[in-house]
C-alpha cells in the first residue's frame, strides 16, 4: 500500500502538495476515480478517491478516516545527542520512526562534538519513514536545545530516564516501565536521554538525577550513541 | 581503548598482519615497549607489550589473557535474507555485532530479490565492529544458503524461531526464551530466521513449522527486513 501525506484535509477534501501530486499522478500514474490512501501526519489515515489529477496540486475526496492508524500504545520522546557523523543520527531517526517514536529531540551536550544540526533533512526522513512503515502519525523533530535546557524543561509527570556510562545503581528500562522503581507507569509519557560519543559531563548527569531522572542501563554491550538510542526505543516498544 | 586483531597468538607472542601493523606503528605511532591490546576473534583479549614495531609485521609479547572478553550469555544465530539494497544489510551486520550476535547466516528465500552475496566486505565489517565495541569474539559470517537448506540443516536442539507476516498463532521472542512455549530455554543455542522484503513463500514457512520452528511476532509495527532482524537481536540481548 502506497501512502501519500497531506496536512490539508479540510471540508472532506485532501489536497496534495506539488511533490506528492507529481508522485501520485506522474510516477504512480493515478487517474481521476482511483482510490488513494493519505495520512495527515497527526495519526489519521484517509481513504480517498482522486477527483483532480493535477500533477501540480491533486485533490481527492475523503471516503473514510481511520484515526490512530499504525499507532503504538505509548508516547515516547527520545532526546539524543546528534553524532559527529550525521549519517548515523539520520539512520537512528529512520529506524526509530519505523519501530515507534513520537518525538525526537536533538540535544547538544557539553561533550558533544556536533554543536549544530539542521532539522530539514530529518523532517523529510521521518515523513518518508512513516509513510513507508504505514503510520498515520509522523514523529515530531524538536528544535535542538542543550542537554541542560532539555533536562530543566522536561515535563515533571513524564517517566524520565537517562543513559550514561558513570558508575552507580541503575535500573533497566523494563523495570522502570513496569513501575518497579516507584516511577508511575501511567505517566503522561516516556522520555529517554542519550548522551554524545564522549558521554554526558558529570554536571549534566548530576542535574538530571537531582531533577528525578532515573539512571538506566541498556545492558553490558558497549554501544555507539545511535545504537544505544535504538536499543532504548526497541526496549520500550517491546515492553508494550 | 584501541583493539588490534590477530589470529596468530602462538608461543606467547602475537603477530599482527600488515594492515594492523601499519595502523599500530604508522597511524597510532606505537613504539617498542608500548602496551597494546589484541583480540584473537575467538573471545580472548590479550594484553601485550610491543617487541618489534615493524610496520609490515609487528610482534608483541603476551602479558595476560582475558577469555570471554565482552561476551554475552547466549549463543545467537541470525539467519537473514540479504536486502536488495546491500547497505541496509551491512548496517544490520554492524549493529548486530555491536549489540551481540554469534553467527550471521545470509539466507536466500524463494522471494528474495537478492540472490547472490559477497561475504568479504561483511567479514571486514564484523571485525571492525567487534574491535570498536570491545568484543573479543568476532561473529561468524556463514556462507549463503537457501532458506530451505538452512531450515533443514539447523541443529535439532537449538531454540528455533521464524518471523513471518502470515496469519496464525505467534509467540513473542521473550515468551519463547522464558520457556513459556515448552521450547527448552537451556538449549544449545538460539536461531532466528528473518525473511526477505517479500516475506517467505508459504512453502518455506510450512517447512519451518513442520520442522518445529516456533512462529514469532516482533510486535505491531511494520518493519523492514534489516530493522526486524535488529529488533530480534535486541529482544534476545534484552532478555538476558
Amino acid at each position: 500500500m502506497e501512502l501519500f501525506f497531506s496536512e490539508n484535509t479540510d471540508g472532506g477534501l485532501v489536497r496534495l502538495d506539488q511533490e506528492e501530486s507529481t508522485h501520485c499522478v506522474r510516477v504512480l500514474r493515478h487517474r481521476v476515480g482511483d482510490e488513494i490512501a493519505v495520512i495527515d501526519g497527526r495519526g489519521t489515515l484517509y481513504r480517498c478517491v482522486l477527483e483532480d489529477a493535477d500533477p501540480k496540486g491533486a485533490t481527492a475526496r475523503i471516503v473514510s478516516g481511520e484515526p490512530g492508524f499504525g499507532s503504538h500504545p505509548y508516547h515516547l520522546t527520545m532526546a539524543v545527542c546528534p553524532t559527529k557523523n550525521i549519517d548515523r543520527f539520520e539512520w537512528f531517526v529512520e529506524k526509530a520512526t519505523e519501530i515507534g517514536v513520537d518525538v525526537i529531540a536533538p540535544v547538544i551536550g557539553e561533550r558533544s562534538e556536533r554543536k549544530v544540526l539542521k532539522t530539514e533533512r530529518l523532517e523529510r526522513l521521518v515523513r518518508s519513514a512513516a509513510k513507508q512503515s504505514l503510520k498515520g502519525a509522523i514523529p515530531l523533530i524538536a528544535a535542538p536545545v542543550s542537554v541542560r535546557e532539555f533536562i530543566l524543561s522536561a515535563p515533571s509527570d513524564a517517566l524520565k530516564m537517562i543513559c550514561y556510562c558513570f558508575d552507580g545503581p541503575k535500573h533497566t528500562i523494563a523495570e522502570v516501565l513496569s513501575g518497579g522503581t516507584g516511577a508511575p507507569p501511567e505517566s503522561s509519557g516516556i522520555c529517554i536521554l542519550i548522551g554524545p560519543e564522549g558521554d554526558f559531563s558529570p554536571q549534566e548527569a548530576e542535574l538530571a538525577l537531582s531533577r528525578g531522572w532515573v539512571p538506566v542501563t541498556l545492558g553490558k554491550s558497549r554501544l555507539r550513541t545511535e545504537t544505544a538510542a535504538l536499543v532504548a526505543v526497541t526496549q520500550v516498544y517491546s515492553a508494550f
